[in-house]
């Protein structure tokens, strides 16, 4: 690809930029890991290398904009469900299963977050926290918020709500040696994908059900 | 310490082993990362670091004995409540409680794991999928195939089951740069580490009740 367009190198485009993280993206998700040569990037996306410090600024600015690509997607999706008009338990559903599908998508999300918000480099950490992580808060505290005041769901900590439940939607996508080594499941399929967020469905509105409902029910 | 004991190095002992292991153990908590130079282990034991050869054979071997540790002591808990006479559904819940607690004392214990899987050498890989993944996958299933026959709770497929609770319960652990740097809270203390417990218990447990209690409620 780089041969036929050799005028990139000198004038870059929107285009190579998309191609250089739709790269990094693929291989990521190819290796089952974060750690890509830029030579292997740029390979990837038959471009000079040179235009990673164009673009980007370097590898870590590359990573950071590969985040938030994913998180603008993301976040879209998510701000579109807070504002809709269907019901409050029904966008908690939805928000769940599309925590799933994120991940299924892009399974390097979470690693890729972590390794930006402990990289010795504040700067993209205050980033990624500002662009990904302060705004997903702050939906899910309004979808419990709007489900619990419709007298839905019991009220419960958004802090705890987070971190439960991104680490329980992320954890079969980032643990893919373990489905490999003991479950004997070689890829995630959209299929399993279906049932995983069928599981997280049922476990964790079930698990919200309003403690007079459990009453009642016992 | 090493000054005091000079003998140690010609004349190794199970306390050098522990010592080392505990400095490990120690200095993964501190610096929040399993990346420790073995120059830095052996310093914290006050040893020689060619005990770690002695031991270990090297690195990747102090790391697997590391993870072995916490995972019979986990596993003998375990065991221990699956073996035990406590009604079906009061085991899960003393579960759930428990693997919150191994992370808040070895808050290590995931990275070390999937770094162990990850990891070119399969022999590694192999061992930690035998003496921990494999047996707790087991003693969740024994767990859930108890309450479920007792009639306390619906069944669940086991595998997604390991992969949500795992993942959630480990996650408030391995990301405390978010819990700082988002929620302002700075350390991990035993009453966060008892109301993410309560969290987990309530969500999973009311997650798994039957279905027919869910219709009586609805």
């Amino acid at each position: 690809m780089g041969k036929q367009e050799p005028r990139r190198v000198g004038r870059p485009n929107t285009g190579s930029r998309e191609k250089l993280l739709d790269a990094a993206s693929a291989l990521m998700i190819e290796r089952g890991s974060i750690d890509i040569p830029v030579a292997d990037i740029a390979d990837g996306a038959g471009l000079n290398p040179q235009l990673i410090r164009y673009y980007f600024g370097g590898k870590q600015g590359l990573l950071v904009a590969l985040l938030h690509r994913v998180a603008t997607k993301a976040l879209a999706d998510l701000n579109a469900l807070v504002l809709s008009d269907l019901p409050p338990v029904r966008k908690l559903e939805m928000h769940l299963a599309g925590i799933v599908s994120t991940y299924f998508r892009y399974p390097y999300t979470n690693r890729l977050l972590h390794s930006l918000l402990l990289d010795q480099d504040a700067t993209a950490a205050g980033e990624v926290t500002r662009f990904f992580v302060e705004p997903l808060v702050e939906a899910q505290a309004d979808l419990l918020r709007m489900a619990a005041e419709a007298g839905c769901i019991r009220r419960v900590d958004p802090m705890l709500f987070y971190f439960s439940v991104i680490g329980a939607c992320d954890f079969l996508f980032s643990s893919r040696h373990t489905l490999v080594k003991v479950f004997g499941v070689r890829d995630i399929d959209d299929e399993l994908r279906r049932r995983y967020a069928r599981h997280m469905v049922d476990l964790v509105m079930s698990g919200l059900r309003l403690d007079d409902q459990m009453d009642r029910a016992a």
